[in-house]
């Protein structure tokens, strides 16, 4: 067990490549940064991980799964709010035109970046003479934003410019009526996408860390906003999270606090209820991935660090080896943001009504339009004015007014004296909200990397075993004859048919001595290597070899198929599977 | 049983967007063609299509799967081909710039459109003066070609162009090596890969049949060419296939020659063993999907029609209600194609080498180069000149020579006497070859729309069931308690948690009256509902209700999950199970 930090994270990456899990995309074209290619042992365990998530975050609530489009119109992205602010700073030397992440440059440099560092300020700093470009040695700069957001064109016409996704949310949002008609209205519901997405970075250089492509796992919350408690609290409230509050990060410490989330939510450290419910969800998921507690925390994002959507947001992070602490999922409350945004610039309704049972009284801003000074201003066009201000807000007309000083309406700035708004009372059996929004987001090749690391061990020096959860593992069973005769062949082969037709995924293996092949076997992680021998031949048993203890144990071949089920299912199903969601 | 043709496709795009299979994405913004979103039943259904698959395609085979990007960089897609020639033709209006498939345009207005009709061609008949523009009425076009890639940039410099990938194919080819290397030098060499892939289509109007992104199956297996013969060929050789081979689709017959592979094999109908192979299985797979063999074909592309990969290549058509004829899968033969491009670009060595028993002799072309010569016409570039020369193949550069009249290096036009080519005759133990390729490829949108519409069926007016195949439904089983009592409630969600954790697919309903969810499930296709009434709560029994036939049968809950799972399994296993691939 003498793994220097360094070497583990490196020979991982070996593993990674020679075995087949993942490699640097292209490398016959000396690769391209930012892309991997997985090979079937990496699509094994992503497809396991992801059925473990869709276990804790989707079938126990009876959340509904979606698949969206990748590419979508500028409008969406624009709406979003990610055409605005899904930048980063980036520097370009003024004489050789390498580019870089400025704010990465300036840190190489020894330089402290604060929060919402300006353009302009790291423009100065970096062109203080120190900063040479590594290409040229030139140290003068010209800096600006770069959208990471991957362009394209739908169609033939230029004009109509699209974004391969930064995230699957948005899918979720603009697809949100349809969703909840299809649920029959139902609320809370909850929504989940797993799928690519996309961000174009300057010049990723962390492998597996840093994709230019990746894939998520998201759940979008929708709930009623004056209902916002959490139904299934109970069960999670007693847990404890290490966490790193706002005024913690704040001040810089890195040591997270203990606390349950009863406290957590007590002392407002958590804002919303739901959002403390999946990140206990969270932790235990990451937890049976074979990550422990102590490994991981929750750190917020400082007001100034948050996502533009987001009213309150915790990085889930692991400690990885050479990494340290990374982000490998992100807990955001975007309240009522992206519904209203899309609300706003579509005027689809996407409010929800809730019978009431009892008529409230509501109060409610009428406008009254003087249609007569509107047709003074603009003889023209008071009918399209009129139009278009009919379908507005009175509250957003209003505010229109007072921040701006004036309302403009298919372009024409309005008389002030124009519009009067009154206040009026109505009685009603209707309530109407924008749900409002928890989400949960899962980076999936980080948790393939995250797993894969806490699962790397060295039984002897040089004798690498994967000691990964049974139920989580690319390949659970492996069959091999003693030596290489037509009959034990045969019979291992019939062996493997039955496993693979019961759902294991198992493979076959006859070249080499056996210990060899049990050790090719560990190496992947499989938890059970079978061997047939002389003596299946006379009683119709083989021996299975556990790969943790190495230990044997003979079993009689109609019996196997059940042993290694309940072995392959122990541990895996969920602690909390007694407790439902209704 | 009176469904109209254009009904019934417009009845289930109806249903599938109520129930929320598919829908077109982004409604909220009036659309955008060409792109779906799928909601938890065409997940769901989706998932089922792609586990069938593997259990036909990669399983039973022991072929490998992949995840490569769904980007790739300009010079993938220049090699492969796709840059010069993934392109359709387009006109576009002279006055309002509106854009249109040409050949499309030509259709509309009553032209035959032969193949390879040229853009000249098309140019002269648009311009005849009777082809309207649809937008302004003006007959004056200009024609051009349009790349039907997405285009985009990698990173921040704009010459880093890329593309979405269209075929997920490349990414198995440019990954070769490793994936060669990680299976332990297997041959042949089957790999699979399930993702996305984009096509930008100039104006796609035919739903989910014409989409810009969708989902795609596909197997490259890679063989030996001097050992072309299927191993499993007896399997299948007696199948029969409804074929319409090239000379029969030149003569614009549509009626099909029915023929056993053998048949077809032995008059060259087929050109590859495997290729047959997997055509035989693609029937048999869109069998178990519902698809009738009478109402699939597989129809040669002709020479000028096939991609320009290919030496022969086979439509698996499907007919369908509203779009007739409509291509499901592909079947291709690729040769060497891809591998020897990128061989050639990259100067990797992606050939095999195969050890031989016995020595033999191989003529091989050797270049004697005059470095004396390239040096007085090339002074300052002799030793770039010499290296580039070295890393050329023999055969290149002469055949270079005898197109071009002379060769280039590094920019230099070489004196016709610098190079000489002498034959030499070797012995040697090893053999080197470039494997070929066999390509089944599968587009999932369609698969899942060709499913739907045999699976649909209303059993009296207006009465809808989904006739899918059980183990292929979406949603597998639902509980329903018979009255809205706590106690049946409570025991239905323990019939429910128990199923579940079978891995059954299953849902609850307690809302309006017995026949109305009965009325729901068969609309999606759930193959069996179960009610749980008083009589529950005595003896722990529970009816299950048969979707197509509408009977009942009283079961005890203990047996309830495997009396499911073997009816679910029941016919979805494959016929050709015992067959082994080895």
């Amino acid at each position: 067990m003498n793994l220097t930090k360094e070497s583990k994270a490196e020979k991982l990456t070996e593993l990674a490549r020679r075995r087949g899990f993942f490699w640097p995309a292209l490398e016959l074209y000396g690769g391209v940064s930012g892309f991997l290619s997985f090979g079937e042992l990496g699509v094994k365990l992503k497809e396991k991980i992801i059925r473990l998530w869709r276990d804790y975050f989707v079938y126990r609530h009876d959340f509904t799964e979606v698949d969206t489009p990748l590419i979508s119109p500028y409008t969406v992205f624009e709406v979003s709010g990610h055409v605005e602010s899904f930048k980063d700073p980036m520097a370009e030397c003024s004489k050789c035109h390498r580019k870089f992440r400025a704010d990465h440059l300036l840190m190489e440099f020894g330089r402290h970046v604060p929060e919402r560092m300006s353009i302009e300020d790291m423009k100065k700093e970096l062109n203080k003479g120190d900063v040479k470009c590594k290409e040229c040695g030139n140290t003068k700069w010209d800096v600006g934003h770069f959208l990471t957001m991957f362009r394209t064109t739908i169609g033939p016409y230029s004009e109509n410019e699209g974004f391969m996704r930064p995230e699957t949310a948005q899918g979720m949002f603009t697809e949100f009526k349809r969703l909840y008609e299809v649920s029959r209205g139902k609320m809370p519901l909850g929504v989940a996408q797993i799928g690519k997405a996309f961000r174009n970075e300057i010049s990723p250089r962390q492998g597996v860390i840093r994709l230019r492509e990746f894939s998520m796992m998201e759940v979008e919350f929708f709930f009623d906003p004056s209902d916002p408690a959490c139904h299934l609290l109970d069960q999670v409230e007693d847990e404890e999270l290490r966490i790193l509050p706002e005024e913690t990060v704040a001040k810089g410490i890195e040591e997270p606090l203990v606390m349950t989330v009863k406290e957590a939510l007590n002392k407002g450290v958590i804002k919303q209820e739901w959002l403390a419910y999946f990140m206990v969800l969270s932790k235990k998921f990451l937890r049976k991935l074979g990550i422990p507690e102590d490994q991981q925390r929750f750190y917020a994002k400082l007001p100034g660090e948050r996502a533009h959507y987001s009213a309150q947001t915790y990085d889930h992070e692991v400690l990885l080896d050479k990494f340290g602490w990374v982000e490998v999922a992100g807990h955001a409350y975007r309240t009522d943001y992206d519904l209203s945004s899309h609300m706003k610039k579509s005027s689809v309704d996407l409010s929800i009504s809730v019978q009431l049972k009892e008529p409230i009284k509501v109060k409610r801003l009428k406008m009254n339009i003087d249609a007569k000074k509107i047709w003074k201003a603009f003889p023209d066009k008071v009918s399209g004015i009129l139009k278009g201000l009919h379908g507005m807000n009175p509250e957003d007309v209003k505010k229109e007014i007072e921040d701006l000083g004036a309302v403009v309406v298919e372009g024409c700035r309005l008389p002030m004296d124009a519009v009067e708004f009154v206040e009026v009372e109505e009685e009603t059996k209707v309530r109407r909200f924008i749900p409002h929004v928890v989400e949960p987001s899962f980076g999936i090749e980080r948790l393939i990397y995250a797993t894969l690391e806490y699962a790397y061990w060295e039984k002897e020096e040089r004798r690498v075993v994967l000691r990964i959860l049974p139920c989580l593992a690319p390949i659970q069973a492996a069959v091999f004859p003693l030596v290489s005769k037509k009959r034990l062949q045969k019979k291992s082969l019939a062996v493997l048919e039955d496993l693979r037709r019961r759902g294991i995924d198992v493979i076959y293996d006859d070249s080499g001595s056996i210990g060899r092949r049990y050790a090719r076997a560990d190496e992947i992680g499989v938890p059970f290597s079978i061997t047939t021998d002389y003596q299946t031949l006379d009683d119709d048993t083989v021996t299975v070899r556990d790969r943790d203890t190495w230990k044997q144990k003979r079993i009689s071949v109609k019996d196997l198929s059940e042993y290694l089920l309940e072995l392959l299912h122990y541990n895996c199903s969920l602690d909390e599977s007694k407790e439902s969601y209704r």
